[in-house]
């Protein structure tokens, strides 16, 4: 059976960056069933193709672009591409997502997936048209920004070719590095390093094919089902308003917004960093990715320095802002656009300049030690300074850009309030002040990430945020529905307009695979977290590594809603791991791995 | 055969509001394939049921909503809505459109079309909840700005309806005022004062049913083509940067920006008006209608008097700011504001503000008989004066609401220069330097409009603005494209990214009506434009009509690209009506009335 009228293209490009050999192959069905794509597609490579152990920066770690069935559909937000690999910053299991306009342009050019392996001697850009594939030196452009680098690509090979790039930053291997479509990212976890290490500049990408579903009638409907209730949701009508940051004067009013490196939940001046606040100053206007009814994402403009920025996004003002103590909006504008010319993700630059911020606080770190620095709360002018030293590496910058976790360990007791898990820099929700958050920071498979659980839903109303009943099955809900949404590909911000049923009355007729209802599609859902699960512990990683900092575990909260807490973390996991059919130690069953189906494709 | 199944909802709500009765009735097929819906639709209820010189604001002139075939289907901006009526301002045929979230609801609810007949004696609003149909009392909000009552309405109702309402200038029958869906507005023409003598204060209306098309499949493929072509073009990309005003530089540059008061084509401060300058300082986010992909529109924020609004569009700045002589950013948006809670034409309003102008540096009028206002080219606080003056009806303004042509009858010798073509303001593209605009705005059956002809195509690189050699044709194809359009119904900005043969594609998969190509939809325009022409022929408008002020006529441009040209009208026009197989009088001939199969129909 082909998959090739079912939303599939039915090919993966094989690259291999060792022999400069490239080649094609189709999609099992079978596979693609139980895991439907996107995220799916990419674990089961990573998996099924990775050295266990291997370095994340040696030619032995594959590299995967992925897109899901629904991608380049007419399905609302079906433009995104993700990519898939073992991140420097965890040293397990990655996967990142982009929006902007290269993930339905990989479909159009006829790729489900497009696999990297090895490693170029010197650096390189794959340029697809098509089903044409050659490499170009990238000798020219290795060194220069994400900006500069996507405009040559652009003007070589033309405007209709789809660019993603990686910075400077990658180049020298930072694992806070990400991969730019233009000024959207997949951010997180360092994958801009991964393809730094195999000398892979970026790729141009040119796609003028089509997609076919298989029920066109049946997924007309659907998706213009899901386009309705979005473009009626008076959540998704807030974000298209706000931007992102419309949540965060909620965020903040329930204690959950984490001040000054998390030793806080509430910010006094968060008035000054709310989506109505930038949108008075500093937006333009917004912009929409490819398939997108609800354009979240707004251009700031800073007059004093003439730039204009795709963001900050609700993260990024946390990040840069809050918790940083600070609400000097063009100093967060400025370092947002270094963060994006440099191509390191603003979440972990923002941790790292609250963590250097607790340091300097607490003197364990000097303004000599930072290159002059004075790192104080709320200091714009030590935002900025220490922005630039991260992004070019410079200095100081050159411990600063490993991140939080590499930083403590120069910095003795500092571990305690260094906010990452398994090496990631936590984003902006408080995990004491919101039960179910603290849970998915801990046992997310690519560490301390806020997409996989469920903020909002605890957050706006829909659970008390400071309970842990019913926090596990929650948890366990939303990211079992994130990682069906990982792998169609959708964006997350679906989730603010339609449900899972709505998802699953698109998959079908778009796949033809006859799922029964949404609790079926939830099992790929359920397969994807598993496989994720298994390659870390193939990586050796176990309950042991599903923690929080020992800020969130035994330093209760000052003030707010959720003053007094802490994050009572191991009853918590030990049910979802129970719910999830895992064993005490959080690894998958083999009774549950048949159950699921999974047994047999992994053999 | 029925049409339910076919795009359209196969049915129309008749209201009389003199009776306070409502029927429904099915469309007839056969009058549906040769007009399509919205405007033909709209065209035909009118022709069929008005009474030849009816006085517009009597109850003899019908009013009628209507919706297309494409409306609330998937494809690309369609959910808008239409208004077809006899015109206060030009005493015959008008339409005009609205984006939103009405169009769409109303097909939801049921209805493509609504057709007001009579008048009430007290203020009423009509409120549709589905199948469900009644009056209520509106002498609360009779009086009331736009914005309140809209949000009064919603808050009766709730926020799931969908709302229009007029002004108080409809109320007071200002042949300036429109109708308005929260911000946006069918703004053109005076439809609002048609509603204000029927004493309609508004339309609150809910819709939660569906719309099915004739073949889903198709359909499916056509809507996401035409998305796809959309989100690729480089001159949608240009609008959703820097909204409708991106053009603006275009326009200067060809010499064809009408700058105070058509005196010249080139405004010497023009690089302050561009899309790109209310950019970095004004605008705030973009805002999308229903089923839009591009997000034209753009919301500007006034620091200084705390005031957001949704624009001002290219043809506001151009008509407050360039047509007055002003680059007064602050002045544009707080008139604008007023415009829009009084609930009147921005086009309108600029123009008058800027022959006002022009009648003090004549020294025709003095600021005594403006009440003290100053009225200076470049004068931002008399634009904000005089603005007021006419969104409220007082002092002079009770003659300025009344529009250009009203007004030059009272300063003799203005007439000359009183840029309105049928009564309706001319808007912003100067017809000596763009000769196909001439034209359109000559014959357009709304008078001095826009949207029929041809502007960008001429001004874009298309053809040379400055010759006359095919621009017949040009318009003629321009006008029977949008004419389409509207029937469909969709947004004029589809044309920066789809052509004809995309809009083919999606209406016969759409209605079933088995077009045979897209030359063969085109007669459906040529029909609608024919229609509109009957009505405006039976009111005894014929050529001495389709003429353009003095100013155009015989007074050469004093400089820039088009320095010496005045518009050459008249051969031109003979070339039009020939191409249109219409007399020498502008009448389309019985002939021409059989080949297009109208005849039987409007017997």
């Amino acid at each position: 059976m082909s998959l090739k009228d079912r939303g599939y293209a039915d090919k993966v490009l094989r690259v291999n960056l060792t022999t400069k050999r490239c080649s094609t192959e189709n999609l099992d069905p079978d596979v693609m069933r139980l895991l439907l794509g996107g995220k799916g597609l990419g674990a089961y490579y990573l998996y099924k193709e990775s050295k266990p152990l291997a370095d994340p920066l040696s030619p032995e770690n594959p590299f995967v672009f992925v897109v899901g069935p629904l991608t380049g559909t007419s399905a609302p937000t079906a433009g995104r591409f993700g990519v898939v690999t073992k991140s420097p910053a965890t040293k397990t299991f990655l996967d990142s997502y982009c929006g902007g306009f290269f993930g339905q342009t990989m479909k159009f050019a006829g790729y489900d997936a497009i696999v990297i392996e090895g490693a170029s001697a010197e650096p390189v850009v794959l340029v697809v048209d098509n089903e044409s594939v050659c490499f170009e030196g990238a000798a020219d452009i290795w060194g220069c920004t994400t900006a500069e680098s996507t405009k040559r690509l652009k003007g070589k090979f033309g405007a209709d070719f789809q660019t993603v790039v990686i910075g400077p930053a990658a180049e020298r291997l930072s694992p806070i590095s990400g991969i730019f479509n233009d000024e959207r990212t997949a951010g997180r976890g360092g994958a801009g390093a991964v393809l730094g290490s195999k000398r892979l500049k970026g790729i141009a990408l040119r796609g003028t094919g089509t997609v076919q579903v298989h029920d066109p009638a049946g997924f007309d409907e659907a998706a213009w089902i899901a386009y309705r209730m979005l473009r009626m949701s008076n959540q998704i009508k807030r974000m298209n308003d706000h931007g992102t940051a419309n949540i965060l004067g909620l965020v903040n009013a329930a204690g959950a917004l984490p001040t000054r490196n998390y030793q806080e939940g509430q910010f006094e001046r968060s008035n000054e960093m709310t989506g109505e606040a930038w949108s008075k100053e500093y937006w333009t206007r917004s912009i929409g990715c490819y398939g997108c009814p609800i354009y979240c994402s707004k251009i700031a403009y800073s007059k004093t320095r003439d730039i204009a920025i795709d963001g900050p996004d609700f993260e990024t003002i946390w990040a840069m802002g809050v918790n940083c103590g600070l609400t000097d909006k063009e100093a967060i504008i400025y370092s947002n656009y270094l963060c994006d010319l440099y191509g390191v993700d603003t979440i972990s630059v923002g941790n790292i300049v609250g963590f250097v911020m607790e340091l300097y606080q607490r003197n364990m770190i000097s303004s000599t030690d930072l290159d002059g620095v004075k790192a104080e709360w709320g200091s714009g002018d030590a935002l900025v300074a220490l922005t630039e030293k991260i992004a070019k590496g410079e200095g100081i910058g050159e411990l600063l850009q490993k991140g939080v976790r590499e930083i403590s360990k120069h910095y003795p007791g500092s571990e305690d309030f260094a906010m990452q898990v398994k090496g990631l820099e936590m984003p902006a929700y408080h995990p004491n002040a919101a039960k179910g958050i603290g849970l998915s920071y801990a046992v997310s498979d690519r560490g301390g990430c806020h997409l996989r659980g469920s903020p909002l839903a605890e957050l706006l109303g829909g659970a008390d945020p400071l309970t842990y009943e019913g926090k596990a099955d929650l948890f366990k809900t939303n990211q079992l529905d994130v990682s069906i949404i990982d792998a169609g590909i959708l964006c997350y911000f679906v989730k603010f307009g339609i449900t899972l049923k709505e998802v699953f009355q698109m998959v079908n007729p778009c796949t033809g695979f006859e799922y029964r209802d949404p609790r079926d599609l939830e099992r790929v859902g359920e397969r994807i977290t598993v496989l994720s699960r298994l390659f870390s512990t193939r990586e050796g990683f176990s309950v042991k590594d599903d923690i929080l900092p020992k800020r969130a575990l035994a330093e209760p909260l000052p003030s707010g809603p959720a003053k007094g807490h802490v994050h009572e973390l191991e009853k918590l996991r030990t049910e979802y791991y129970h719910i999830m059919g895992w064993s005490e130690n959080g690894i998958p069953t083999e009774e549950r791995l048949v159950e699921l189906g999974l047994k047999e494709i992994l053999q």
